[in-house]
């Protein structure tokens, strides 16, 4: 309920996926006096009876604003759209959470409710870059701010078989962040972190800076969470900076300025290729449930695709692979 | 010496910038016999005798590649040009030294030699970032890994002093890198510095993200060397990306391919904008005289600019006035 585009939007990316897709149901988690009308509606022009039962709409009273301090909130207004969502995937009445709202609230409530997945220190928020070769995968984008090397080679590792089971890379390329290439280069966390994934069984690559992410250069980048959404936030921003100087320096000649609107329809699917809608929103990993969080302004389209991604991840079992991988190393750890 | 246009286009920037200003000097620390004869060549060319005794040669033996590791090559080779040019510094020879070679060399050789200025707990080096409205000065982008809340306040100071003098803002906006608008968001660091920069005489804007850096919405940002480093090669990789995906959208279109080669000018133009040679390269700022470090490639402009930044902050006692305002902080501190 929190998001801007609440209940629309929602509502009618949910019925998309149940159209595509015959083995999913969706429960709309909301207030089931907006959400339920406009549901009726919708199937009833897209003459889509015939999904009704793999749709329904679960009663939420309240709702959890995007400027809220989300750690309070989720504890205090329990019939939360989020939080009845996230104990619907505890008590396992669904697999997975989607949401529009705000982003802590949504990482809260799923690790209050779901929980930590077996072996998982700390979850970690990804996100899908493109890049000029590959879908690069980056994590953590923002679930920890202060971590240590142990937690970066987990992210490495959820964030590698998460690669391979949604985009079918066989053996990810996984590479660490770093502000230099060789060894030894960094900060304390950095090199602590690149002895271990060297030691792992990861494909570990070694250190990449920030000038080679757009070169594609690796399938998985593994930073801490702060750094990760200091980048996230700045690379979403790059864009439109670009389209910015673009309109600035065209508009003294005319000739540019025409070039510039004959070029307009392919700046404006160049932006949707950089901000892609194909994996709906960020997937919060190391959870014991599929938890994927998406813009608050998301289009139909964005939610659509999360549920798609999150019925894959379902269905690859995502989740046993990370507990059997974390497993292992953890016996190792006990020897 | 380490630089890759050694010797032409190190040696005409000086030339022009001894052209442009006449109470300036230049010392070309280098091998003789290869620099002398294109000194030659070039003031012949410019006709430019009147000002050969304002541009001279200084002979160095050795050089520092581009990929040595920095603190042993330093100390091993005393007779390196970016040595002997900071003992220039050092001994009073010289006020400033501008390279573009060998980063962590430039750096080293700068904090070994000319020393720390008094007050100064860690050196930082800065970057001059375009913005949609200003030039935004973020400091540090490299010289600290592992930074303390103390550490970036004073990043915060001298960046602040270097804006005014250089760019004449008169009360420079310094904001915080953080990963959230709001005080309590980020990490420990974060976290600390913000109680810090908010009791200082600083015009503290509070937190911004990194999607707020092309706002232009600060004019000093304060960051830890690893973040900062990352974000600079992240950003200067940005442009590039999107012209590559715009070569690739136009390729299947007659009429979009017609429009980007009427507008390839202007992205060329743009191109230069956003990695602008207005500054020559980046100050180390924290050491006890002017070093500038240049790009391994620049351009005879961007040495020619890079002189004259030093110039000015010489002239204007940017350091001085660094000195004067943490010895106020430190001594605030002792009472």
């Amino acid at each position: 309920m929190g998001g801007d585009n609440y209940p629309d939007v929602l509502v009618a990316g949910s019925l998309e996926a149940v159209l595509t897709e015959k083995d999913i149901a969706v429960s709309l988690v909301g207030n089931s006096d907006s959400v339920t009308p406009v549901l009726n509606e919708m199937i009833a022009a897209k003459k889509a009876e015939s999904c009704r039962e793999r749709i329904s709409v679960v009663h939420a009273e309240e709702v959890i604003g995007m400027h809220e301090s989300p750690a309070r909130a989720i504890r205090s207004r329990k019939n939360a759209s989020i939080v009845v969502a996230n104990k619907l995937c505890r008590t396992g009445d669904v697999d997975a959470v989607i949401s529009a709202g705000n982003t802590g609230a949504a990482m809260a409530s799923s690790l209050l409710y779901m929980g930590r997945l077996a072996g998982v220190q700390r979850p970690a928020i990804l996100t899908l870059f493109p890049s000029k070769k590959n879908i690069v995968v980056i994590a953590d984008v923002g679930a920890n701010t202060d971590c240590k090397p142990e937690n970066l080679y987990q992210f490495g590792v959820m964030a590698s078989i998460f690669t391979k089971r949604l985009l079918g890379y066989e053996n990810p390329r996984v590479a660490l962040l770093n502000i230099g290439e060789e060894k030894g280069k960094g900060n304390d966390l950095t090199n602590e972190t690149y002895d271990i994934l060297e030691q792992s069984e990861l494909d570990f690559i070694g250190n990449i800076e920030g000038r080679d992410i757009f070169e594609g250069v690796a399938d998985v980048v593994v930073c801490d969470g702060f750094v990760g959404n200091v980048l996230l936030k700045f690379g979403e921003s790059a864009f439109g900076f670009v389209v910015h100087n673009i309109r600035k320096k065209v508009a003294g000649n005319l000739i540019w300025k025409l070039a510039a609107l004959m070029l307009k329809p392919a700046l404006t699917e160049i932006k949707r290729d950089m901000t892609p809608e194909d994996y709906g929103g960020a997937p919060l990993l190391g959870v014991d449930g599929v938890s994927i969080i998406c813009h608050g302004n998301s289009s139909a389209l964005a939610i659509k695709n999360a549920v798609l991604v999150a019925r894959k991840l379902v269905q690859e079992g995502m989740n046993e692979q990370i507990k059997q991988e974390l497993a292992k190393t953890n016996s190792d750890n006990n020897e």
